[in-house]
């Protein structure tokens, strides 16, 4: 996909510094490319439910702002991007030593942009298992920044 | 809706103990009761996305919390609770002091419990708003703890 | 909720009319009011899945319908609604004898407007049961009509 | 994938066929490999909305039965599929002269099985655009057909 944007990294890196909520979890930017953009998330026990494994919410965090990064990156300079709705299908609990959210843009629009996200939990051997999967909504806000 | 465990308040508030991501962002179960549960998490700045709103997937945290524990207020004793799916739409920036998910079950089922959640701003002068909602399921794993 | 269209009422079943999906299926608008739609369904043998329940389809149908008028009744004069997206939780198999959707605006905005709907079924002795429940976005295009 | 039941592909057609909703709207199933359904779906004008487009309700139709069939073709003999919930996007007005419905399961589960599909408009020269996108969880009910 062609970004409107030549600047479209700069901008993304930029912003996702600015979401103090990566900061406390401890999630990094790992790939900015036109509608694609990765988060890795490195396991702590201080992000689980009660069994163990990666709380759903901190799954969907990290999600969620690949979704939205994903959709930033088509958006025209001075764009603002917030998220509309998403929907998330836990499919394996989330026990890995590292996870990584894997944005993509299906359908860019004036308005409206539809993203999904994988987010895959990766073992200490490499292994990689996909274990939640979103569909989600953003809306770009125009000359807002 | 009539609890099959009667032991469900200190249940759900021994797991919720559990669930170190609630530590970590400060929330407290508040409420409790059979099919209704509800969390509430002061605002923190280390909390936010980059306009300084409540991060989604902070909402998505207590939202997906509290429908879980809602879920399993209903099952019978020796139950586990997981996460199988859910729908958030983002309703308004999440911008308040204080925040309370409240979740309610809408269907229980011997496998599947339909849970909805709302996840309200209030204000310092205690005005209210819904920021938003949560439609989800939930699977009950008998047997398991 | 105060309608901005005085004649919200007439254009809400004008609209329907021309929607020929639902004279194909046998729904009629069963009630219209600001915010607030119900499209009701006879069960037919022709509209089921293979164990003889309406299909999930056609309850979406319904549903997708009464959430599209409900936001269109809250729209200017001159907007048009498009569907964004809805997710649907069946909980119960589609058996009655009639079948209403009943849809409410959850927030209104400009351009989204965030509405739920609940599909009933309803017995021959008048015995009401939530088979469904939809939460979904519209959209309102402006000065399209 | 590998099917659990041989006669997977003889299950699904006479599942199919037994979906009276299916002849109604004039759809025909056009593929069956294990984990993989089509249902292709030629417009017709009393399937649509208020604007001359195919009723979302509609393409949900043809997106939930090749969902519920992706599931069936990979579930052992004797057992009967449901759908859970699903969440649809809209991506573009559905407008073509043939719609194809494809989908593929993500995750299979001894009870739960989560599926996409996504819903395609081919014109009448053969340029083929993604009108709508599913995700969705089927159950697995065993022994009971």
């Amino acid at each position: 996909m062609q970004p409107l944007n030549p600047a479209f990294a700069e901008e993304v890196k930029a912003s996702f510094a600015q979401q103090s909520i990566m900061k406390l979890i401890g999630a990094r930017l790992s790939l900015a490319e036109p509608g694609v953009i990765e988060i890795t998330l490195p396991f702590r026990t201080d992000l689980t439910q009660q069994n163990g494994y990666l709380h759903a919410g901190v799954v969907t965090t990290i999600a969620d702002s690949a979704c939205g990064y994903a959709a930033y990156s088509l958006m025209p300079a001075g764009s603002a991007v917030l998220s509309v709705e998403f929907k998330v299908n836990l499919l394996r609990p989330a026990q890995a030593e590292t996870f990584v959210a894997r944005a993509e843009v299906i359908k860019t629009g004036r308005t409206l942009i539809v993203v999904r996200a994988d987010v895959f939990g990766i073992a200490a051997n490499g292994d990689k298992e996909l274990v939640a999967t979103m569909q989600g909504t953003m809306i770009c806000l125009r000359n807002r920044e």
